[in-house]
């Protein structure tokens, strides 16, 4: 795929991904050691009320859901901005994940001969209610 | 600390992590598993022409090292909105990263009874040279 087979409005689904209790909190323990993440206890005296994932790692699974889905097909996702994060649900655990990604813009860089800017949007569903949403501008090069 | 505490200036600077090859890979073939990411050799093909951490472990690391600095005390760092993030440089295997966290602004929630927003700006170091940035909306609890 090349930049301009780029299109935009080509959207992706792309497959589920259930997160257990024990993938929260073992991310927690690397990322995030916070009460609502870490132990199933202590998130009962937070703002949560329970065991909660980390945001880091809604959007690290959110990551390899799209990657798995190519929607740049082998053109590769370099992030290089992100606009319009909002975390507005929790993940709980066996959550089932999905998200989906739109391409909304692209234009050639004014600095970067031989590159341009691909915005992506792209949004998280627990259970296919949406909990959060982000867009991505990503970098890609132009091939004539 | 009570939200009455929380001070616009406040501002702290992290322990350090060194990030490893392997640490990369295992995080990629988790979360982002693209040839830069994964691989050595297949890095050399692509824009960056080398080894690099996903810009998701980037800021997974960061905060880390932020919630270890304790920037807001015993107050929970939840974050409901990213803006601002810009991703500026690589890391490499062995770069040795950092953060400093600042809190910037606060206000009581309008919707939210009992509930206000921090901002804090996150920058993140390699080195130190500066490579990414995020400033992130937290909700913290208001207690009289």
């Amino acid at each position: 795929m090349l930049w301009q087979d780029i299109e935009i409005g080509y959207k992706v689904k792309t497959d589920t991904k259930k997160i257990t209790k024990e993938e929260i909190i073992t991310f927690a323990k690397e990322f995030d050691p916070q009460p609502m993440h870490l132990d199933e206890e202590a998130a009962k005296g937070t703002l949560f009320g329970q065991l909660v994932a980390s945001g880091w790692q809604t959007s690290a699974i959110t990551m390899r859901l799209i990657v798995d889905s190519n929607p740049l097909g082998d053109i590769p996702l370099i992030g290089v901005r992100l606009s319009d994060v909002a975390l507005t649900g929790p993940v709980l655990p066996d959550d089932v994940l999905h998200a989906t990604a739109e391409v909304i813009s692209k234009r050639e860089s004014n600095s970067k001969p031989g590159l341009g800017y691909v915005e992506v949007r792209v949004e998280t569903f627990a259970n296919d209610k949406q909990i959060a949403g982000q867009t991505w501008q990503t970098l890609v090069p132009i091939k004539s």
